[in-house]
């Protein structure tokens, strides 16, 4: 954990909104960090792809929406639904969540859920938010992340969200709760899954500097458990997987529920509370001009 | 903490209830993790051997209960007897538990306490356990556990009820809470200990996956404080010993006291409800034919 | 963590109040561990002395108090006003706190402070030493603490009570909460920013055994976040402020709030009792003793 600022913590790609200049001298491998731009296709091909191998009891959840599998409402409840199907398969009782697109895993949630909504329509997206941490957190099936690509903000509480990380060793991907340069809060559960992970030094540091860090440096502080190459990201996981499956479920269950409860049970108690909080931060005048002045350069760099 | 999974946990030597089959391929280097098969030899000859050096104010616990220093229930009895004396006695300041036996330390609870015992006596030997544990994790004495062998499930509660971990640096030994293998669940005040002493995701890593580390993965993750070559492990643990007596004792108390009541207190005030767990667990049929499974198990492999 | 004992700590260059004569073998590399002696000049000359740049929004606090920066209530007293001063003034941004001293950031709470002082008196000196925490630990500015010197106790307080730490890269200059060595126990607020920064069971070895690092071990458990040369302390300070304030201040504000309100409201809500026990214990006879003979000791070593 030590020098992690000299060192190893990147300030993101993106630096904050008032300094989105930033941005240019970064070119296309940068991942739009913390909020990102989906396109609108108003496709209905589904953006989640669920394989179930019934002979290992493993199902690998691909996400696969184009550019950067954008956390959007539509995106999360089709995440959520996949999520509470396989939960009530007896016969699944390990999961993988990967991407099907090159360089990123997901780069966290979708700004156009947040820019010009009513308050209506963003409470309806951020409990979408919660309710994909609280399947994900508290599942009772065995999880792991193969992240082969950047995992910025909403990624990142996807990938701490799992039981176990395996990313691929490549510097150039990121992952990290970044909020803070973005001039955005995490919420407390994204920091208490933070500090239950890497522990409350560099969770504090983490956090209040939205440090991205790079898949090696991410692996010393242990935001993610282990590197592979990229191209083994995937088979990796399914062999630790066959690992995790050894353990006797309903021991593993209980006792994960055991480290994990507190937790949860913290969200749970306050969630009409924190849903509220969201909202009103977020339709700020303030805020949305923001966004705006993001969303702006988010589609000239594109252009 | 990373890469525990790849490198460095090994997934004891027993794997699972259900996979016994596994055993056969370890030889006779393995102890029987978690559970184990203590002679019935009706011996009353001391279980535990204390030598109370006066002019050092040092106690030397010595566990010399062959074959595995298996915590029965006289076991357990005898050990909080004589820590309560040593407790007692103002002379004694300092204590080091160690054993005197061939490459174990202590192998953990009995597992004939557990088989086809009554409700009654089921409870009685939990509320031995827990007695074990309040005693040693709260103890005024500086304590520090000179483990010179092997160290699965309560061996290894006893070692982290201890205010210092000194281990024999041979990768043969191993060290963990690796009840999940078998199907059982370390109740909160085990996992509370451990959180307590590698912080919480090595916890969950380490609990969810019934991990048994080899001294070495256990000094990395600081499951042990110091690995010594085997046959200086009782004289590093006298050394280490006099510089903890160095410290004023009522400071040092003081200090113990404030970082480890809050763990106290929970099993204190739930100590009722954590029997009625265990025994309604245990005496499940289910489990109860575990057990039998296991047991011929391990008669097997003696024959 | 591992290994703290054998090689990393040492038992201070105190040694404990019985057993003063160790000190003799230190010589005068040795900061006064814990207490320190205070010329008595009564000047009024200032103790602190606070540069703040217009330009950049970053405060240098520069504690100008010899020989040890001793932690005096006029000092304390100083050095609240001047942080409350900074942190009403809306262009002060980040707080850089150093000494201007050789080989010395702070040796901690002054003991003619304690050393035959009505009760009223002491909780006076007690109240002040609260309040330069509690300013300190809930700054909304970015604070960093320049440690070009040994930093004991006090010291070390007002080290972890910054969000960084940036330490001179000098094996001789030593920090950490070594009260116990001394026969006093460190209050539970010292406790909690301490496991705060390292962990529950490095602060458990580090309190129990009043451990002072030396700053290669102390970078070593994350008691600092960095070391550089010593005549780089203050510039590299100045330029990871410059990272810290890249950072929308509100959203840093906010995080850090998130991050310590909980232990800061402990305190709060404690402080009459916190104050009462210090008071009690430090005007016994005892203690008292203890401290005349640790003053004599001190003086007849300046002599």
């Amino acid at each position: 954990m030590a020098n992690v600022l000299r060192n190893s913590a990147k300030f993101g790609c993106s630096g904050v909104l008032s300094q989105l200049s930033i941005h240019s001298r970064h070119g296309r491998e940068c991942v739009s960090p913390c909020f990102s731009l989906q396109q609108r296709n108003n496709s209905t091909s589904p953006k989640i792809k669920v394989d179930l191998d019934n002979s290992t009891g493993v199902a690998v959840l691909r996400m696969q929406s184009p550019p950067v599998n954008s956390l959007s409402l539509d995106f999360l409840t089709e995440f959520c639904i996949n999520l509470e199907k396989l939960e009530m398969d007896k016969s699944c009782r390990g999961l993988i969540i990967t991407s099907t697109l090159s360089k990123v895993f997901s780069a966290g949630l979708d700004i156009m859920e947040m820019y010009g909504k009513s308050p209506e329509r963003c409470g309806e997206f951020w409990k979408a938010v919660q309710e994909m941490w609280l399947k994900l957190y508290g599942s009772n099936m065995a999880t792991i992340a193969a992240i082969n690509g950047s995992s910025p903000a909403g990624g990142c509480l996807m990938s701490i969200g799992c039981d176990y990380r395996i990313m691929a060793d490549n510097p150039r991907y990121s992952i990290g709760l970044n909020e803070t340069q973005l001039g955005i809060v995490a919420p407390f559960w994204f920091k208490d899954t933070l500090v239950n992970t890497v522990g409350n030094r560099a969770a504090e540091l983490s956090l209040e500097l939205g440090l991205l860090y790079s898949a090696p440096d991410a692996l010393k502080i242990g935001l993610v458990d282990q590197l592979v190459p990229e191209d083994q990201v995937l088979s990796t996981a399914q062999d630790t997987m066959s690992k995790w499956l050894v353990v006797p479920d309903h021991a593993r269950q209980i006792t994960k529920s055991m480290m994990r409860k507190q937790t949860i049970d913290k969200l749970l108690s306050n969630r009409e509370a924190d849903i509220t909080n969201f909202v009103s931060f977020i339709t700020k005048d303030s805020i949305q001009r923001s966004l705006r002045m993001y969303l702006e350069m988010l589609k000239s760099r594109k252009a």
